[in-house]
C-alpha cells in the first residue's frame, strides 16, 4: 500500500501548518495593543514554573520511552503535543475568560493541563499516527477546560483543585480512547522494552518524581504544606513500589516497570490534599495506598479487566495516573468531610451533605466526561480521513523517521 | 608516525597547567584584599543562574553528541572549555573593566559569553584537538569581548544586548576558523550520528529548550516579558521544525537533526527582543521564521553553500544558530525603528536614522569582527607547534581517551 | 543453592514493610497535632532544596552507574535507600531534638545527611544485598547523626558545617564497611564499565557538579560567598582533572573514571570553607590541590593501599570523596587560624589553640567514629540472617531484577 502510505505522510505537515497559523491569528485578536498584556505574576515562582515545564517535557517525554524501537516518537511526538497543546489552552483560557492577559500564570495552567495530554497519549504509544495525536490533543484539552469550568462554576472547586484532575481526566480519556483502535496482533514483538529502553525510561521517571512538589505546589495556597506533603507521600511510596513489586514478582525479584510506575504514586494520590494536610502520617498513608494499589491494578488490570474490555493500555497509565488518582479523589472527600465534621462536631449535617455532593459530583463528572468524550474522540479519530496506522505498522519509529543510520532500536 | 603522536599528546597537560597557574596568579592580583570583593547581587536571580550554568554545560554539551564516535570528547571537551573559558571571562572582564569585583553577575556574563565557544567548537566537532580548542576558547573570549567592548562604547548597545550578540559572534567565528581545518576524506563514515548518539544530543536539545528562558531573560530589563516571549517563540518555532523537516524530507518523515537544530530557532530568533516585544504574536513569528529559515537553509547550505565555501559544520551551527540570529538581529532593528517611529510619529527621522545605524552597525560589526578574528585564529590553530590533527584520526574517541573496556562507540 | 537464594529474596520485602510501618506509627507520635506542626522557612530556598534534592537522588545515583551489568540496581538502590533514609534522619532529628516540626529545614537536612548513605554504598556497590543497604543506611545515619552531636554539642561546630563532615563520615564508613566483605574473583568482569556505562555515568557527574554550589551554599550564612568559591572551586578542579589524568596515563590521554572523580574533587574540598573564604584564589588552589590529591591518590590507593588493607572500593570512593575531605578539613582549621591569628595579632595563642583543638578534634572524631562503626556494622551486615550474596552473584542486576527482555546490561 505504498500510495496510502505516502499520502499519509505528506498530509502530515499541513494540518500542522494550519493549526500554528490558527493559533498565530487567534493570538493577534485575542491579545490586543497594550503594555499591560504581560500581567506580572510574582517572580518568585519562575523557577517552580521551570521544574513543571521540565517534567512535563522532559520527564514524561523520557517516561513514555518505554518501547525498545519507539525512542524517537515517544520524546518527539511529546514534544510536538506539548508545544501545540500550551498555544492551545492558552488561547482557550483567554478566548473563553476574556482576560485578555498572557502572564506566567496562564502558561503554568497550560503547561499543567497539557499533561493530561501526555498521560492519553500514554494509552495510545505507538498506535496513534502524528495527526491522530494533533486532533486528540485539541480535543481533549478543550474538553478538559469544560469539565473544569463545570467543576469550578455548578460545583464550587476552587480553581488550582480543578487542574489537579488532570490526571483523572487524562486517564479516563485516554482508556476509552484507546478501546476505539485496532489491537495488535499477538506476535508482534515490537511492544517489549529493553534494557536500555527502560534505562531512559528510568531517567525520565526520576525528573517527574523530583519535580512532582512544585507541579503540586504551584497553584496552591500554602506552598510549604503541599511541598512537604507530596515529598513525604512519593518517598513513601517509592518505598511501597520496591516492597510490593518483590512480594509480587515471582522470585522475590523487583521487576523495573512496576517500580517506575508506583513511585509516582504518591504524588498522584495526595495531589487533592497537598496543601490541606496537616499531619504528615496522613500523606504517608497515602503515598503507601497509591503504591499499593498500583502494583495490584497493574497484576489485576493487565489480566482481567484490559482483556475483557478490549483495552490496550502501552504504557500502563490506567495502574499508574488513574487508580491512584481515584485514591486521591475519595481520600480527597473523606477528609474534607472529616475536617468540617470536626469542626462542626457533626452538627451541621446539610453541610457536609453539600461538601459530599461538591467532592464526589466533580470527581464522578470528571470521569463521566473523560470516558464519554474520550470514546466519541476515538471514532473520530478512526475515521478514513486521518488514516489510522495499521497494525502491523505499531510501534515503530522506522514509520515516521527518516533514519540516515544504519542499524535502528535499542 | 607514533613519537609525532606521543609528543602530541604529552604536550596536552603542560598548556593546561600553565594557564590554570596564569589564571590563579592573575586571579591573586585582581581581587585584592577585603571582604567587598564578593559583590552581592540579588540572590533571587541565583535559580536563573543555575539554569543558564546547566544549559551551557550539560545542554550543550549533549547537544554536541551527535557524532557516533565521539561522544567522550563532545562532553568532556565541552565541559574543559566551559571550566576554562569561565575563569578567562571573568578575569578578561575584570581586568579590563577594572572593576576589582567577582560577583554572580560576573559569573553570569562569563557563562553567557562562553556559549560563543561552544558554538563556535560545534564548527571544528571531532577536528580540533584540545590544545587548538583551548587556544581558541582564549581568543574567542577575548576577542568577543572586544567585539562587546566596541558595540557599548561606539554604537551605545546596551549591556545585555551586547551579550546578545553571543550567537552571532559564535557562529562566524567557528565558520571562518573550520574554514582553516582540512577536509575529512569522503569515505570516512566516522562523522555519521547513530540512533543513540542522536537519542543523547536530543536530551541535551530538550535542557537547552526548557533553560532557554532563563538564558533570554536573566540580564534584561522586564524579565516576566523575556520569559514569556521566549517561550512563546521557542513553542511555536518547535511546532514549525516537524512542519518543516516533514515538508523537506523526501517521503515526509521526520528527520531528528532538522528537529534538533530547529526546535532551538525560536531561542536565538527573539533574543534580541525578548524583553522589548510586547505583543506575543511578533514573538511566535519569530519563532515562526526562525525555524523555517533554520530547515530550508540547512539544506541550501550542506548542498550549495559548504561546498562552494569548502566549509565543514560538523554540528550544522551555521543554520542552527547563525542564520536565526541574523533573522533576529534584524528583526530587533526593524522593531525598534516602528517602535521608535509610531511613538514620534515618524517626524524625528535623525534619531530614527541613528537607531538603524546603531542596529546595523552592531550587527556588522559583530559579524566581520567575527569573520576576520576567525580566519586568523585558524590559522593560527594549524601552525606546526599545535600539532592538527590528521585527517584520518578525525571524530576518533580513542584518539584523545583511553578505554579500558572492550568496545567502544554507540 | 536455589532454595537459599529463594528465601533470600522472599525476604526483601518484609524488612521494608516493617521499616515503613515503624516510620508511619514513629511520625504519627513525633509530629502532634496542630498546624504549627510545619515550620515556615524561607520560600526562596526552595529552589536550592529541589537541586540539592536533584543532586542527591539523579546525580549520585546516575554518577554510581559505573558498572556494566549493574545499571538498574545503582540507581534503583540508590534512589530506595534515600527515600528510606530521608524518613528515617527526619525521624531521628526529631525524635532526638524534641522539635515536633517538620519543615523544608529538617527535609534539606535529611537529604544532605543521606549524602553520607550513598557515598558509603559506592565502596560496596555490587556486592552487598538489599537488605543489607538498607541495614546500612539506618545504623550509618543514625552514627552519622551522634558524631554530628558529638561535634556540634561538645566541640562547638556550627550546625551547617557538622553537616560538611558528611563526605569524610561517608567515606570512612564505606570503607571500614566493604573491608568485611569477600572480595570477588581475580578473574570475574563484572566490575568493569563499558563507554555506555561510563557515558550515564558522565550524565550523572555532570548533574552532581552543577548542583554542588547550592548544596554547599543552602545551610551555610553568606550564601553568595559559598556559591561563588563552590563554583571556582569546582572550575579549578575541573581543569586539573583533564591536566592530571593525560599527565598519568600511559600516553598521555585522558580517562573518563579519572576526570569523573576528579571534577568533583574541588566542591569536596571547598565545602567546610565555603562561606568563609574571602579570597577567589584560595578557593582555587582548594580545587586545584584537591583535583591532584584525588588523581594521585587514585593511583596510589588502587595500587598499593587497597591491596595491602584487602579493601575494595568499587567506586571508588575513597580518592573521590574521602581525601578531598581530608585536605578540606585540614585547609579549614588552618584558614580558621590563620584568619584568627591574624586579628588577634597573633597575642592570643589560648584562643588560637582552641580553634585548632576544635578543627582537629572535629575532624579526629568523625573519622574514628565512622572507622569503628564501619566496622561493626560490616561485621553486622555480614551474619547469617542478612544472607550476604555469593561472590559469583556480585555486580550482577540479573540477580536483583527481572528481565522481561532478552539481552541483559549495555
Amino acid at each position: 500500500m505504498p500510495p496510502r502510505y505516502l499520502s499519509f505522510h505528506s498530509s502530515v505537515p499541513w494540518p500542522i501548518l494550519l493549526l500554528q497559523a490558527l493559533f498565530l491569528v487567534c493570538s493577534y485578536f485575542a491579545f490586543p495593543d497594550g503594555s499591560d498584556t504581560y500581567q506580572l505574576a510574582p517572580s518568585s515562582s519562575y523557577p517552580e514554573f521551570q521544574d513543571v515545564n521540565h517534567m512535563v517535557i522532559f520527564g514524561f517525554g523520557f517516561f513514555l520511552m518505554v518501547l525498545r524501537r519507539y525512542a524517537f516518537s515517544s520524546t518527539g511526538f511529546n514534544f510536538l503535543l506539548v508545544v501545540l497543546g500550551v498555544q492551545c489552552s492558552v488561547l482557550v483560557e483567554d478566548l473563553l475568560c476574556r482576560t485578555a492577559d498572557c502572564s506566567l500564570w496562564s502558561l503554568v495552567k497550560a503547561v499543567m493541563s497539557i499533561a493530561a495530554v501526555v498521560i492519553s497519549t500514554g494509552a495510545v504509544l505507538g498506535k496513534a499516527n502524528p495527526v491522530q495525536l494533533i486532533v486528540m490533543t485539541l480535543v481533549e484539552l478543550i474538553f478538559f477546560y469544560a469539565s473544569r469550568c463545570i467543576n469550578r462554576t455548578f460545583l464550587e472547586v476552587p480553581e488550582h483543585l480543578t487542574l489537579m484532575h488532570v490526571y483523572l481526566f487524562g486517564t479516563y480519556f485516554g482508556l476509552a480512547l484507546s478501546s476505539r483502535f485496532p489491537e495488535p496482533p499477538p506476535g508482534l514483538d515490537k511492544n517489549r522494552s529493553t534494557p536500555k529502553s527502560e534505562l531512559f525510561s528510568v531517567l525520565g521517571t526520576v525528573f517527574v518524581w523530583v519535580f512532582w512538589p512544585s507541579f503540586n505546589s504551584i497553584l496552591g495556597y500554602s506552598k510549604q504544606n503541599a511541598v512537604l506533603n507530596t515529598y513525604l507521600a512519593l518517598a513513601v511510596s517509592a518505598v511501597a513500589a520496591f516492597m510490593s513489586s518483590a512480594l509480587t514478582s515471582k522470585d522475590g525479584k523487583f521487576r523495573m516497570a512496576h517500580i517506575r510506575s508506583a513511585v509516582l504514586a504518591g504524588g498522584v494520590a495526595v495531589s487533592y490534599t497537598a496543601d490541606r494536610i496537616h499531619h504528615p502520617w496522613i500523606a504517608m498513608i497515602l503515598g503507601l495506598l497509591g503504591s499499593v494499589i498500583t502494583i495490584l491494578g497493574s497484576h489485576c488490570l493487565q489480566r482481567c479487566f484490559n482483556p475483557a474490555m478490549k483495552l490496550q493500555d502501552t504504557a500502563g497509565i490506567h495502574f499508574t495516573f488513574g487508580l491512584p488518582a481515584v485514591l486521591g479523589a475519595v481520600a480527597a472527600a473523606v477528609l474534607r468531610v472529616v475536617e468540617e465534621g470536626t469542626e462542626t462536631q457533626w452538627n451541621d449535617l446539610s453541610s457536609l451533605g453539600y461538601i459530599t455532593f461538591s467532592g464526589v459530583g466533580a470527581f464522578c463528572q470528571t470521569i463521566s466526561t473523560a470516558l464519554i468524550t474520550g470514546l466519541i474522540t476515538g471514532l473520530i479519530l478512526n475515521i478514513k480521513l486521518l488514516k489510522a496506522v495499521h497494525v502491523s505498522k505499531y510501534f515503530d519509529d522506522q514509520f515516521y523517521w527518516e533514519f540516515p543510520h544504519l542499524s535502528v532500536g535499542f
